[in-house]
């Protein structure tokens, strides 16, 4: 029998993240992928001998996948479309990863695209959530329940924002580029809207597309001299409703449970992690995911928050670079793949960093994904 | 390096196909969940220690996978939705092999389901049809080729629709379920719809769900004595539109290519096959798939059909059982799960069976899937 092969990032592009424009899912999809094959920092990098293209989005649009091939002008053996709301960028890597260990395929392009009015923002098929459907109720209700127990502060959660808004005014792609400065006193300031989350603290669903190469180790050499390979993974669903998560997602939460799995894949541990990408859909998720990721034991996540202890959502996360849902989990990674790899040294902001984790969530919370990159 | 598994399926249930029900895509996709875990034929398997929910529908639904599995009363590590039109069922199969092989996962349950008013059926994003955006039309043409190039006649079509339909006026799952015996005449009969494609010559699309579960050989012993073994899969995506496969369609089809790669994943070849699911959503598909899998040379498909040589589309095909976009690729492998393990003996046409293929199809022919079952 044969070993399994490694599996790595070998290159990875965003669109500039926007807002309500007229183009369409497939022209938003096309524009990462265009700069892929294009840029010169990929060198080796072309669009022969692609095995699979997996597309993530929560378009209702039909064969997505195979009409991204035909534009990019390609002819993979798989090509399929893949969601999970806000995570589903994460699975597809994570599919992707699959269909090259299990030796089906050699090379996969994952793109996510999403436009603004993205049917994934409607979450109507959750009664439990009652008549209030919009993810502010839940996050709000987190909050609560997080100063409530833990004694955290808006203050804390403030700092999240003012840390990503000011990550993402640097980074071209992001939705909030070039915007003003943003302080404490600016988030905690801002409109309330559903107590304790304010305007600030929430990001913005949005469109924008990125994509991202992978590869077998056993062609790598034919990609790059920069891989980062993908080390952990881990995956959780707990349910999809908000009823039956609130008990769990200050303890075993979904995103705990795929962060256990994703170290003891990896064979390492919290304290080795130099660069993160965490879901911030509310300043409060970032809180909660320094503790699910093991960065602080539970509790201690706000405390946490007004350290800068290592780089943390360099883009801007989804409050300073924009969500559009499918998308979000591919961004992230090429952002890691950015951080690690010595391609792109833009938003680097540690010399020395091998490891990186990307950490994703869907809906509330209910199912998580956490993936673990690393360069040799 | 530890060894690859192999990867069975253990199990596997249709619902009964209909037709404009008012039930939800949930209430269908539940259908034969609650069989497959209920059945008692089913000894072994239980609901317990699934990794994974693949969901495989052309739904316009969000967060599908996840609200499946909280119906089903699982917690699953990855849970997606996955589509790519009526081929999207042999997708899900083939990503959850993946998953199995990859280490990922130990037990995969893959669900397909969908509403007779599935936006699958629209093909407005391909503007190489023109105003001809209907399946038939492209069909019709098909047919007109294969006739002008090798002398197939309308009566050899009107044996694959005798055959399938008279397979699924046997099999209580159907949607022709117990309607009259359709002979060649009325067939031929039947009205023109786009020359030479006729009524009966036409599947329907209907609403259904199936479900299979699939595990690896570490684990096969807790879930049956019966597997039904993955050997070979094969995968060709071409393009989209319709205007970029006519040339292909009667050579180097992406049905050709998936079929010579799951025919060299399996390491036999086209004679060793007893029994086979065939895409026939227009009776000339199912000769031009004779071809494409290799039990005749192109050309001779339409001589082929007047003869009976091998078990084709026992549960009716999709002329027989009905066309439930996302759920076919599934419920072809019940069927062939069923006819190859010893758990269920009806519709078994011939008593030594021991190796079934899967050929399935999406938009036009534009991309392929073939799956290759065996036991031991």
């Amino acid at each position: 029998m044969k070993d399994n092969p490694k599996v790595a990032i070998v290159a990875g592009c965003d669109s500039k993240f926007s807002k309500n424009t007229e183009k369409s899912i497939f022209d938003i999809a096309m524009e990462p992928c265009v700069s892929l094959f294009k840029n010169k920092k990929n060198g080796k990098i072309n669009k022969d001998n692609l095995d699979a293209v997996i597309f993530s989005s929560c378009t209702e649009e039909q064969y997505t996948s195979s009409i991204l091939s035909e534009m990019i002008g390609i002819k993979p053996k798989i090509s399929q479309r893949l969601d999970n709301l806000c995570n589903s960028g994460s699975n597809a890597i994570i599919n992707a990863y699959s269909y090259i260990v299990s030796g089906l395929c050699e090379s996969v392009l994952v793109v996510g695209a999403e436009k603004t009015t993205t049917s994934g923002k409607r979450l109507a098929w959750d009664i439990s959530r009652g008549n209030f459907s919009s993810p502010i109720y839940w996050a709000s209700l987190f909050a609560r329940m997080h100063m409530r127990k833990f004694g955290t502060t808006e203050e804390q959660m403030a700092h999240v924002v003012v840390k990503n808004r000011n990550n993402g005014r640097k980074n071209k792609n992001a939705l909030t580029y070039n915007e003003k400065k943003v302080g404490l006193e600016d988030v905690l300031s801002s409109k309330k809207i559903s107590d304790p989350i304010k305007k600030l603290d929430c990001s913005q669903v949005c469109e924008g597309a990125s994509a991202i190469l992978l590869t077998s180790s056993r062609r790598i050499k034919e990609f790059t001299d920069n891989p980062v390979w993908i080390k952990g993974i881990g995956h959780q669903t707990s349910c999809a409703s908000f009823g039956n998560i609130v008990d769990e997602i200050l303890t075993s939460s979904p995103a705990k449970q795929a962060s256990n799995l994703a170290f003891k894949m990896a064979g390492i541990g919290p304290s080795n992690i130099d660069v993160a990408e965490i879901h911030d859909a509310f300043s409060i998720l970032e809180i909660m995911a320094y503790e699910d990721l093991g960065f602080v034991k539970r509790g201690f996540g706000g405390k946490y928050a007004e350290k800068n202890l290592i780089t943390i959502n360099p883009r801007g996360g989804l409050i300073g670079m924009g969500h559009p849902l499918g998308t979000t989990g591919i961004s992230q990674a090429v952002e890691i793949f950015s951080q690690l790899s010595n391609i792109d040294k833009k938003r680097k902001q540690r010399n020395y960093q091998k490891t990186g984790i990307i950490h994703n969530l869907a809906a509330a919370g209910t199912s998580a994904s956490v993936i673990i990159l690393g360069v040799d």
